[in-house]
């Protein structure tokens, strides 16, 4: 590319795998940070993460692979972060490089549980990083099906229009389309949004409904969010684009969705503590029900699946009992 | 119930069986025509259906059943049509008793192929039904999961909403719930397009598309069915309440779905004729893909997926090389 941008990756999960992979389409290089060494060496030796999308091979001539955080940031241009949004303020706390003049896109979809913003406002906020510095890669997009480099839609928003093309240019490729979007912060409460909708559609078939109730949720799922998006910040979007719409039906609809997985377990009978500790992955829907609900109670938007999810995981709520009263609320 | 208003269910297929079930919970008799003399001898003696939802038993003191439509349309203040719509005109011709007066549903999603006419319309306009007297049912509701006693949720639009409540009481039971609608045209015109959009969503499979692209599809669909729905006939409606997002969604995402089989047939490369004669069930939705694609020749909205579907199956398009254009045509 004539521009010569770098760009970094932060984090050495499956999404974080399948950004790697889809910038090294595009780059002779990038600074790819995580935490785990050993996965670095495996990388190194192998050319794969042992622990995630590891059918993907990469040219590790490309890959800057580092587990000093301060060594990615400075190396970059473009920061991608893409690590759980509960271990996002851990990871900035580390930082001595400064994130000033950096551009941050933001690839993690929840909210960062110490300061209950999303990660965007959370840059912002506490970091000083100014709007059009900051963005956001969504989906609807499983990082397995990159590996399999089956055709993926990404949406990229940012409030400065060229830094999303600039994105969305170096993600793209033959398996890869990348739209660009200046609703970053309705883009972003979407992909936080959805995960509670997950975990909603995990509980109800965990509790024995069947698809034609999964589509009732979905489609007062999507009405919803809609209404709540719209309390957060106000402007003309289309909620069925596919960064809104695309990115429910892609993990509400997904078996392989942790966050649908562990609603699956609590509607099944398993108590929020047992199913945390027997996933032993973070479901960004639990963090994301407790910070929307609260948010809500400023907006007052009508959010019944919201509510219903909340009381479950935080008011210890019987999940059949209030199921069955949330079925009288959709239609 | 007080009215004592007499049902006649008119097929003998699976969503007739759903909806003779169905009326049984509110009435104590029900009149039950279908063309197969052999199940009705079948349910008299077993109390089911032989050929489909075999599951259900019923009480046959409820049963009127009979192979001779006049009979039922005689019998009936409420007759719901639940056939194929290929055949509908053909058991239409057969009638001696007068519809004037009578009250007419239909549970049928599709187009007539003799008069490219949507149901509602077909009454209406061949056999001067008012209105008034014309209603949809309709879903997100496989009659799978009605057989199995799983919460379904029903629309029911009709020109005169104190016909819909009506209808919508006699249905509903402690596992459905049914709402009305006065949208008899948008709702029927969404039940007859999720099938072109389950079509192509068949062939996205077969071609090896995977479900990153399936939400991809699904999010334009919605988007395209409210454009067309728009251009039939415009009124104030939310495109993603369950008789529109969710019918598309419940259709769309089942692997069951008779449409979304035969067009993964058709992405699978089996010819339309021969992917025909392999299901030996009709596709509604290859109908309807004709019929809404001549329809909108004078509407005029931008319908890609509509037109892919059309292309592959009636101008002999290759599927491969439509959905690759498809593809850049979506976002």
């Amino acid at each position: 590319m004539a521009e010569n941008l770098k760009f970094a990756v932060i984090g050495g999960g499956s999404w974080a795998t399948a950004i790697a992979k889809m910038l090294c389409v595009n780059l002779p290089e990038i600074s790819w940070y995580m935490r785990n060494e050993a996965a670095i060496e495996h990388i190194k030796t192998y050319k794969h993460n042992p622990n995630y999308l590891s059918s993907v091979e990469f040219d590790i001539k490309k890959l800057q692979l580092t587990t000093d955080i301060n060594e990615a940031v400075a190396y970059a241009d473009y920061i991608i972060f893409a690590i759980p949004s509960a271990f996002l303020d851990a990871e900035l706390e580390k930082l001595t490089v400064s994130l000033k003049d950096k551009i941050i896109f933001s690839a993690i979809k929840g909210i960062v549980p110490e300061t209950s913003l999303i990660v965007g406002e959370h840059f912002h906020y506490k970091y000083e990083i100014p709007y059009y510095n900051i963005g956001v890669i969504t989906g609807p997009c499983h990082a397995e099906e990159v590996a399999l480099e089956r055709l993926s839609y990404l949406t990229i928003a940012c409030g400065d229009p060229k830094k999303a093309s600039m994105v969305a240019k170096h993600l793209s490729s033959n398996y890869i389309k990348a739209k660009i979007s200046d609703d970053i912060i309705g883009t972003e409460y979407a992909a936080m949004l959805k995960n509670i909708y997950a975990i909603a559609a995990g509980i109800a078939h965990g509790l024995g409904y069947g698809d034609n109730f999964q589509s009732v949720l979905m489609s007062n799922g999507i009405r919803e969010m809609k209404k709540f998006i719209k309390k957060v910040h106000k402007m003309k979007r289309n909620i069925n684009d596919s960064a809104y719409l695309g990115d429910l039906l892609v993990t509400g609809y997904s078996i392989f969705s942790r966050n649908r997985m562990f609603g699956n377990m609590i509607g099944k009978g398993y108590t929020v503590k047992s199913a945390m500790m027997e996933m032993s992955m973070v479901a960004e829907g639990y963090y994301a029900a407790k910070s929307a609900y609260k948010l809500n109670q400023g907006y007052g938007a009508s959010t019944p699946i919201i509510d219903a999810v909340y009381a479950i995981l935080y008011e210890g709520k019987n999940a059949k009992t209030i199921f069955k009263k949330l079925t009288d609320e959709l239609d």
